[in-house]
C-alpha cells in the first residue's frame, strides 16, 4: 500500500510516524476513557518530576487549552494520550473494540518503528473468591468453556490462537508488587474472559437469565476449581494477539466485587476510584523501573 | 432485589424511573458517541419545530450549560441523551459492548413500564457489491460463519438464538426510504456480523493476515452470493436480544465502501458525514410519522 489509513486512531502514513511516534516503549490500555486519561496525567506527572523532564516535555501531545491531547479524537472512537515514552488509550468494551485498536496501534508502532515496545492492560473485573479490591496479575485467559485460546471465525474457518502471557513480565510484576507499600492484596492467577457482562459470566440480574442462583453458586465455584480468580472481557484477545506479534504484555485487573457474595457492582465513587488506582499505581511502578 | 444499579448507564432503582423515563417510545443507537448526540439534536430540532412541542420541552434532559445532557456521563462508558420520546445512545463497537447496553436498557425501560418501544441501530458498515454511500436496511443477520444466529457460552453450554428481524418494520422503513427524496440507493438485505474488523471481516490490511488477495476476493464474492450485503459488527446480538425479549427492532446502515474494491476507509470528512446522516435521516422519518 502506498498509504495505509488507520481509521479508528484517525492517524495515517502520510506524516513522520518515526518522529512523532518512534519514542514509544510502554502501552498502557484499558476500558474507560475517564480511566486512561487519569493514567495519562500520573505518567506526565512521575515525567515532569523526573531527571529527564527537560528530554520528555517535548514529546507529551498537548492541544490549545494546554491539556493532554486526545490524538484519536477525530475519529471519534478511542481516547489516546501520548507522554513521552508512554502511550495510554481506552480500548472500550469487550474484545472485539479491543481486537481493532490492537490491529491499528500494532501497526503504529511498526510504522514508527518501535522496538522492545511491552503493552499493558489495567482494568476492572469481577473477583473470583478474592475480597472486593483485590488486584489480579493475569497468569493465563481462558474463554468461558475453560479453553486457554481466543477464537476466531476466519475465511469460513474457526481458528484457536493460543492465549497466554509473558511469563518473566507476570514475574517481574508480581516481585514489584511485593515491594509495594500497599493495605490489599495481589494475588496471580487464571482470567476467564467472558463475551458479555451477564449470561455468560453466571450473572442473575442481567434482562434475560435462564437459570437459578443454585445453578449460578455451582458454576462459579467450578470456575474457582480451576484456578480462575477473576473475570473481565478482554483477556484472551489481548494475550493471544500480542503473542502472536511478539509483543510482551500483562493484564493487572482490580476486582470490584467478589462474584460468590453477588452480582451487583455498586461500591461508592471513592472507593470505586482507590481500586482503579492500584493496577495504575503498579503499572506506573514498572514504567518508572525501566525508564 | 430490592435496588438494581445499571451500573454501564449510571441509573439504579432509587429513583422514580417511570416519572423520567416512562414516556420512552423510541430507542435509537450507534457506535460513536459523536453520532448519537448529532442525532440526538435532530430528534431535538424536529420536536421543538413539531405542534406539540409545549409537550415535548419539559421531556428533554438539559445540563447546566443548556446542551443535551449525557445521562450516563458518571460511568463513563456510553453517551445516552434524552430527547422527549427518544432516547439516543451510543454502543461502542462489537456485539459484547452492545450487550451489555442492551441489557441495562431493556431493564430500564420495564421499570419504567415502557410500551412498544421501537429499537434502531443507525450504523457504518463495510458495503458488498453495492455502491459507497449506500443504505442497507437488515432483513436477517448472520455470523461469519453464515449462521443467522447469536451465539453465546452460557453456563458452559453454547446457546444458539435466531438473529431475526421484525418483518413489518422492515417493510415499513423501506416504503417509507422509498417515498424520500434522495440521491442514493436503498437496498434491503442480508447483514453479517464479524467479530472483528481485520481477519473476520476479510481485510489483507490488518496487523495480522494469513491469506492473499485472491482468498478475499473468492470469499467475498462467496458472501455475496449468500446474500449478504454489508458486513458490521453487532447485527446478530441486536436481533436476537430484542426479539428475545419482544422488542421490535430493525437496523439501518450506510456503507462506507465497496469491500470488492478495497479494504480501507479512507472517505473524506464531508462524505463521511453526508453518508451517516442518511440512515438518521430514515429514522427520523419513521419517528415523525409515529410521534
Amino acid at each position: 500500500m502506498t498509504q495505509d489509513t488507520l481509521y479508528h486512531l484517525a492517524i495515517d502514513t502520510n506524516e513522520d510516524l518515526p518522529k512523532r511516534f518512534g519514542d514509544i516503549r510502554f502501552v498502557a490500555m484499558g476500558g474507560s476513557a475517564g480511566r486512561m486519561l487519569a493514567f495519562a496525567k500520573r505518567v506526565q506527572n512521575e515525567l515532569m518530576n523526573s531527571p529527564k523532564a527537560n528530554e520528555y516535555i517535548d514529546r507529551i501531545e498537548m492541544n490549545e487549552l494546554n491539556e493532554l491531547k486526545n490524538v484519536s479524537e477525530k475519529a471519534g472512537r478511542y481516547c489516546m494520550y501520548k507522554i513521552g515514552p508512554v502511550l495510554s488509550v481506552n480500548h472500550g468494551m469487550g474484545v472485539s473494540s479491543l481486537n481493532i485498536l490492537l490491529h491499528e496501534l500494532i501497526k503504529l508502532l511498526h510504522y514508527a518503528k518501535c522496538r522492545n515496545v511491552v503493552m499493558f492492560r489495567i482494568g476492572t473485573s469481577g473477583g473470583l473468591g478474592v475480597e472486593p479490591g483485590t488486584v489480579v496479575i493475569s497468569d493465563s485467559a481462558c474463554d468461558e468453556l475453560l479453553d486457554d485460546y481466543y477464537k476466531l471465525n476466519i475465511m469460513g474457518e474457526r481458528h484457536w490462537r493460543p492465549a497466554i502471557f509473558d511469563r518473566s513480565l507476570v514475574d517481574e510484576l508480581e516481585q514489584l508488587s511485593n515491594e509495594m507499600k500497599r493495605n490489599y492484596h495481589t494475588v496471580r492467577g487464571r482470567t476467564m474472559c467472558a463475551s458479555d457482562f451477564y449470561e455468560t459470566q453466571s450473572r442473575i440480574d442481567g434482562a434475560i437469565c435462564n437459570y437459578g442462583i443454585n445453578e449460578k453458586i455451582a458454576r462459579l465455584r467450578h470456575l474457582v476449581d480451576n484456578g480462575i480468580r477473576n473475570i473481565e472481557m478482554e483477556a484472551t484477545a489481548f494475550a493471544s494477539m500480542c503473542r502472536y506479534t511478539g509483543i510482551r504484555c500483562a493484564i493487572v485487573c482490580c476486582t470490584l466485587l467478589n462474584r460468590l457474595d453477588g452480582d451487583q457492582v455498586n461500591v461508592d465513587k471513592s472507593t470505586l476510584e482507590s481500586y482503579q488506582i492500584r493496577p495504575q499505581e503498579l503499572i506506573l511502578a514498572y514504567i518508572r523501573k525501566h525508564l
